[in-house]
């Protein structure tokens, strides 16, 4: 099966701003990018990791200005062209994923496999079937559903923690400090942050 | 196995303030629960509900206005006395479960079975070790992963959205409509919700 990693590699992660400079979003960019990597190599598949500029990767990284939709939309039509064919997109901001979350991903046999993302996107699909296509705008997840649906295709759903993880704002960096031990992980202690607990849910904070 | 299925049916839900008056924050709790339930029991299992006030149910609850560690930890003291026991805590706040993800957290054999929240906290765990203790506060599942190594309990934990999705504050009630058509679902849209779908993540508005 093909497996692709699409990355925002130009202006990464801008919703990380009030945390880290670009650099920083830049160097975080590539760490959870290696944990994703090392997730999908340790499952036995080989990334192909395409970014929209370049980026410091353990793999071959193939860069492609386009936005995500149409990339990933020319991956399918190329791709998944009858029967046989398979494509399985694994976004690059998915630090917690492990081998045995991508093995869950790939596991299922039906036309579409969806893995929600936290806040309504879709964080990871495996397509068998000739004419799906995505759309990541607004809540992707269910016009994927949809859309699945309506060609015809039978849909399943990955339940995992760690495919839904996507790391887009500073609340979500506990997550990373709580269930990694990976790169991005390292990052983040490295670069001073750490888990704070309040009343609620544990926050992080940035103490260098 | 025991299963129980705590409550805080007092003030529950406080965080829900800002779109929630107190008669619906309470509503709100019975509707999640009867998700909870309707789960537990299609996957097989008879859930204890144990609230700190009086609650409506579809099954029987009973009534302890103790905390939530002594209530839990004296659950564990008079359930797990040897290695036949087994006791299964699954909170109340968690509509997006399913007969799957129970089944999930009940089918791994390790002594102890955490599955974590999201934000640090421990939404559901078994126990077949009779000397693991809970502590909820702060963030309880590393709290919970420590205790578990120190007792010498074989320590697994359960890779599921559904399981970690706790609904806490606003932000929290999108998955709910994305991801559920159950009972508590259904509520919000009764009571005016919508999904609104912006630059990132979707979020909820009300309109009534």
């Amino acid at each position: 099966m093909r497996l692709a990693v699409p990355v925002s590699g130009s202006t990464p992660k801008t919703r990380l701003a009030s945390v880290l400079s670009p650099d920083e979003r830049r160097d975080f960019t590539e760490a959870m990018l290696a944990d994703v990597v090392d997730a999908v190599t340790s499952a036995g598949h080989e990334p192909e990791v395409i970014s929209t500029a370049p980026l410091d990767c353990a793999v071959p990284v193939t860069v492609d200005d386009r936005g995500l939709d149409p990339l990933v939309n020319d991956l399918l039509a190329s791709t998944v062209t009858d029967d046989e064919g398979a494509l399985a997109v694994v976004m690059a901001d998915l630090p917690l994923v492990t081998r045995e979350s991508i093995e869950r991903l790939l596991a299922p046999e039906a036309d579409v496999v969806l893995a929600p993302g936290l806040g309504g996107g879709t964080n990871a699909f495996v397509c068998r079937h000739p004419e799906f296509r995505v759309d990541y705008h607004g809540a992707s997840i269910r016009d994927h559903r949809e859309t699945a649906r309506d060609v015809g295709a039978s849909v399943t759903e990955v339940d995992s923690r760690r495919l839904a993880t996507d790391i887009d704002e500073p609340d979500d960096l506990a997550e990373v400090l709580l269930h990694s031990d990976g790169a991005a992980a390292d990052w983040l202690k490295q670069s001073g942050f750490e888990l704070t607990a309040t009343g609620g849910r544990v926050d992080v904070e940035r103490f260098r």
